[in-house]
C-alpha cells in the first residue's frame, strides 16, 4: 500500500456532529505513505481508534483543557496502533511489531516521535484494546473521578450516570470495590440497566428513559446520594442534586447530554449544593499522571482477580466508520467502550500479545 | 405597656413576597404581655432584627438546612435584644439589662429559654449591633466561607458578589487580609462601588448594571479568577465561571438573585467547571460552631485594628417595617447589614455597653 487514508475536520459542528463525508464535519483524504521513517520517529499502523465524549468540546474553539483541534487537520484521537518502522535513532527503544497507544489521530496511519507513542503490557487475560479502555485513559479517569474526587466510604450511596460508557461501568465497579453499601447506574436502556446489574454487579440500574426514572431514583436512594459519579450534566445532574446528601460529593466528569447543544444547561436546582453543603468537582485524569503507573497495578490487579469487568463496543469496516460512531457514541447506542476498527489485528499477532 | 406586636408568616409568596401587612405574606398581630415569666426563661425586649437574604429560604418548604417557618407562627429572625426579666432559676446566669443576641423571631418582646439567648462581649469601639453583624453570623459566614472553603493564597484574584452586602463586604476584606492579590467586588450600584473601593479597600469594584460589566470583569481578571465567593448566583455566577482559573474555588454562600424566582437557575456555562477543574462547594455556617469563639476573636481584633470596617443599614420605625424592609434586601437598597430597629437603645443603655 503506498497511500492512506486520513479523516480531516473539516467544518464546525453547528451544534451537531454532521457525519456525512461529503460536506459534513469531517472529510476523506487520502496521502501518500512515507517511503522511510525519519531517524527519530517511528511509523505506525492504526488497529482501534478511541472514540470520546470529549471529542466534541475539542472541535469548540473555547478556553478549555486542551487546544481545540483546527479546522483541515486530522481529527486527534487514541488508537491502539502497532509499530511496522523504527528510525535509527530509536532502535534501542521501540521494534518492529511492538504495540503501542498512541494520539495517532483518525489516520491509518502515522509517523511519530518516541514521546507520542506509549508501549504497554498487559496483564494475564488482558486484550490489547483494554490498554484503551480499562487500562487506559477511560479506565485511570474512573479511577481517579472515584478515588480522589468522589472517595465513596464504606456504606455510603454511590450513583454513577452514563454507566453503561467505557468510564461510567468502570466507576460504578470500583465504588463497589471501594465498600459503597449501594451502587446505582443510570444508562439508557433496559438492556444495558440489566447488564450494569447482571454482569457488573451494580446493586441497581435505571433506564432514564422510563417515564417515572425519577421516582424510581427517589426510591432507591432512602439515605439520599454520598457520591455522584457524572459523565451526563443536564437533567440527570438535576435529579440526582435534588437527592443530594449532607456533604455529598458530585464528581464532575463529562456533561454529554450538553455536548452537542447551542445552549448547554447547568444544574438548576442548585439551592442544593448550599442547603446540603454539596462539593462539585470537575476534573480532568491529566492531572493525576504522576500516579498512573499504580493506578494502573491496581486497575490491573483487580481485572486480573475478575473484581472488575470490562467490555467493548467495536465498530468494524475502517477508519471511513468513525465519523458516524462518534455521532453514535453521543446517541449511547454503545454498552463499554467505543472503538472503531480501522485494521483487524491477525491471529498472529493476537497470539504475541 | 401590656401588650406587644409580633409579625406573623400567613401566606407563602407566590414567588416574591408581598410586603403588605394587609393580606400580604406577613401579618399582624397584637398579643398580651406575659405578666411574670416562667423560671427558666427570660424575657427579652427586641432593639434590632436582622434581615438576611436566607429568610426567602425558610419560607419555602424543601428540604434544606432548616425547617421552614410554619403558616401563622411568628417569622423567624436573630435580633439583639435586652433581657428585662430573668426566672428565678436563671438568676445565676443572667440579669436584667443584659444585651443578647437571640432568635426572638420578628416580634417586641419574646420569652426565651437560656439555650436560646446568649450574651456578648463587645470589644474596644465595638456596637451592640456589630453582635449581629460583623462579629454575628454574616461576619462568621464570610470568615469561614472565605477561610474555610474559599482559603486564597497571597497573590490570588478574588472575586465577591453581593459585596456591597453585609457578608460580602467582610468576605472581601478578609481575602485582603489574607494576602489576595487583587479583591474585586461585584455591586449593584456606582455608590455601592465608591464604598467598597474607598472606605472597605477593594481594589476594583464593578456595578453590575452597568451594560459593560462582563468586559470590565474580564480586563480586571487578566489572571482569571483564584476564588469566587458567591452571593447572587444566576448570571454573575455564570459570568465568573467563564472567568474562572485552573483548580478554582468558587465558594456557594448564596443566591439572592434566583430566592425569589420560580423557576431559579442554575450556572449554566457548566463545561468550566470541568475544564478548568473547578470546586464548587456550599456551606451553612452553622457547620463551624464549634470554631465560633477562635473566629469571633479573630474578627475582632481585625475590628480593634481597623483591618476590617463595618456598616450596617437600619430601618426605623418599628417592627411593622420589617416585611418592606426584607422586599428592600433582595432589591438590593443596603450597604452593609440590613436590620430594622424595633426599638431605640436609650443613650443610658449605650453608655453601659
Amino acid at each position: 500500500m503506498s497511500s492512506y487514508k486520513q479523516i480531516i475536520y473539516s467544518k464546525a459542528p453547528n451544534p451537531a456532529i454532521d457525519p456525512s463525508l461529503n460536506g459534513g464535519t469531517f472529510s476523506i483524504k487520502t496521502v501518500a505513505k512515507p517511503s522511510n521513517v525519519p531517524s527519530d520517529k517511528v511509523l505506525v499502523r492504526t488497529h482501534y481508534l478511541s472514540l470520546d465524549p470529549a471529542m466534541r468540546q475539542w472541535l469548540t474553539a473555547k478556553r478549555s483543557y486542551i487546544a481545540p483541534v483546527e479546522i483541515g487537520a486530522v481529527m486527534r484521537g487514541q488508537s491502539i496502533a502497532q509499530i511496522i518502522a523504527v528510525g535509527q535513532d530509536l532502535a534501542a527503544k521501540f521494534k518492529t511489531g511492538d504495540w503501542v497507544v498512541a494520539y495517532t489521530g483518525w489516520q491509518e496511519y502515522a509517523v511519530l516521535g518516541a514521546k507520542e507513542v506509549e508501549q504497554f503490557v498487559l496483564p494475564p487475560g488482558g486484550r490489547p484494546t483494554d490498554a484503551m479502555s480499562v487500562l487506559g485513559m477511560t479506565g485511570l479517569t474512573a479511577y481517579f473521578g472515584m478515588t480522589e474526587v468522589g472517595h465513596p466510604k464504606a456504606g455510603e450511596t454511590v450513583v454513577v450516570s452514563g454507566a453503561a460508557g467505557a468510564t461510567g461501568m468502570v466507576a460504578g465497579q470500583i465504588a463497589k470495590i471501594k465498600g459503597a453499601k449501594r451502587v446505582v447506574g443510570l444508562a439508557g436502556s433496559r438492556e444495558k440497566c440489566e447488564f450494569l446489574v447482571r454482569e457488573l454487579g451494580f446493586d441497581v440500574a435505571i433506564n432514564y428513559k422510563d417515564a417515572d426514572w425519577k421516582k424510581q431514583l427517589k426510591d432507591v436512594t432512602p439515605e439520599y446520594i454520598d457520591v455522584f459519579f457524572d459523565n451526563t450534566g443536564g437533567e440527570i445532574l438535576d435529579a440526582c442534586l435534588a437527592r443530594a446528601a449532607r456533604d455529598s460529593r458530585f464528581v464532575i466528569c463529562g456533561a454529554i447530554s450538553q455536548y452537542n447543544s447551542a445552549k448547554p444547561q447547568g444544574p438548576t436546582s442548585f439551592m442544593t449544593v448550599i442547603s446540603q453543603r454539596v462539593t462539585m468537582k470537575g476534573f480532568i485524569v491529566f492531572d493525576y499522571a504522576k500516579k498512573y503507573p499504580t493506578a494502573l497495578q491496581e486497575l490491573a490487579s483487580w481485572l486480573s482477580q475478575g473484581k472488575l469487568k470490562r467490555k467493548e463496543h467495536i465498530v468494524p469496516g475502517g477508519i471511513e466508520g468513525a465519523p458516524q460512531a462518534l455521532v453514535d457514541l453521543y446517541k449511547g447506542v454503545n454498552t463499554g467502550k467505543m472503538m472503531v476498527e480501522v485494521a483487524p489485528v491477525d491471529e498472529a499477532a493476537k497470539a504475541k500479545l
